[in-house]
């Protein structure tokens, strides 16, 4: 019948706009894709918010395609509830169009992304260029693909928004192989630890003077207790911002006079670092 | 005491948050600004849908500093609507910069902006490269930079959202020397007009493949009646998409595979050309 998406936007149940809540009072199944990001709220208090039961939607549901919700929509009213924007991640672009392919009407209700209020660095949308995502080097494993992006932006005098890796319901290798259902606590990526990786791979790439980039890092955007900060990536590596979720953003090289006022207004000071 | 920047999202006014709607209740003076940006429906059925009067700020307003805002918000709560999201514009960076220095607490309430809801074209956000705005030619006067900035991102492989110009409370050369408070109808520029104005900038630069750049016209995103439409430049020069507003999207040289169905799903259909 119909397969709404609804953009729930970045912090709590009441990030969520009215045409977005209507939509989830209408309908028959609410499930929450809650692998790709997170709010700062749990799924219970979102239940109680919008009166119903949600079904939880983790990694094995989206990856394994999620026939059942798009089977479900064939016959019912579903609502997807998606962290952000619902078109902001590429799985729900997948999903969109196998919902039509399977002549699913599927209405989106758009919502606040971090890929737009990242704004609140103060830094001007327009001037980003390609964004880039740091996941978590583990061990021997260290895919730099990022710094090249980084790089490339900087020469273009772009700014570059850093998406940090999130690990939701990963197991050990060893669980994994004794199929084992347990999971480890999720993960979510420090400003601190994206900064160390960055300047890893700087260094790799015989890149000395990484530590003098100019940068914010953000913290809860949009939540009363928001963090935003600017310093260097060497005065940065150390600064406290609190609870996930970070993001990290490297400057242009050149900055408008409006920018540089905001990295004045938001820069660390001793105290803090 | 407190100025809080409250994004409205794409459409009407259920596209507000639940957090946003709060922030409006609870405020002593309410302004809109509708000169960067523009709802599908006028303030009057915002009015009655927050039970509150609306002060509009119009471009006079916005140019003049806002300084009657700022020196309300510094004794009574002072809620500024802003079209998508408040940070998407720059006007609203210096708006919040100037708060800030006065003292005043500013906060930040997101929402959709269409700098992310561009998504909806199933091309993946994170390539996108510099946002550019393409403004009305007014006879001999072709500001074309916007021209340079595409190429750019097309050499980068990224794609380009489009901004296209918006025309409100607009005097004639007459009215302006005569001081007639009399003002022109608000013009907004269709993806039609946006198309002839590039091909002719691509023409100036002795470019002439570029009607056979692959595109997405835009309208009314986020509303019921939003139209998707891909094509070439030179089919979607004739395209209908109907009211405002418009965006014009140009795709990277190169798309993904997602991307590419995408491009399938809304291909114009001869029918509709």
């Amino acid at each position: 019948m119909v397969l709404t998406l609804v953009g729930l936007g970045l912090n709590d149940e009441r990030d969520i706009s009215i045409r977005g809540l209507e939509a989830v009072r209408a309908a028959d199944i609410v499930y929450l894709e809650n692998y790709t990001a997170t709010l700062n709220v749990d799924a219970n208090r979102l239940e109680r918010f919008f009166g119903k039961p949600i079904v939880l939607a983790d990694r094995d549901f989206v990856e394994g395609r999620a026939e059942a919700m798009i089977e479900a929509a064939t016959t019912k009213r579903v609502a997807c509830l998606v962290v952000g924007d619902p078109f902001c991640a590429t799985t729900h672009a997948d999903l969109y169009l196998r919902a039509r392919q399977r002549g699913v009407t599927v209405k989106v209700i758009h919502n606040a992304s971090i890929m737009s209020a990242v704004a609140a660095s103060g830094l001007q949308l327009y001037r980003f260029g390609e964004t880039v995502s740091i996941p978590f080097f583990d061990g021997g494993w260290k895919p730099v693909s990022f710094y090249e992006k980084i790089k490339k932006n900087r020469d273009n005098n772009m700014h570059t928004l850093c998406l940090l890796d999130i690990k939701v319901k990963e197991q050990t290798v060893e669980n994994l192989m004794k199929g084992n259902n347990i999971f480890e606590p999720p993960r979510f990526m420090s400003v601190n630890t994206a900064i160390e990786q960055l300047l890893e791979a700087a260094e790799m790439n015989n890149d000395g003077s990484a530590a003098d980039i100019l940068a914010f890092g953000l913290a809860r955007v949009g939540a009363d207790d928001q963090a935003i900060v600017s310093g260097t990536l060497g005065e940065l590596r150390s600064a406290d911002l609190g609870e996930p979720l970070h993001s990290l953003v490297l400057c242009a090289p050149e900055l408008h006079e409006v920018e540089r006022n905001f990295v004045a207004l938001h820069r660390l000071t001793q105290s803090t670092s």
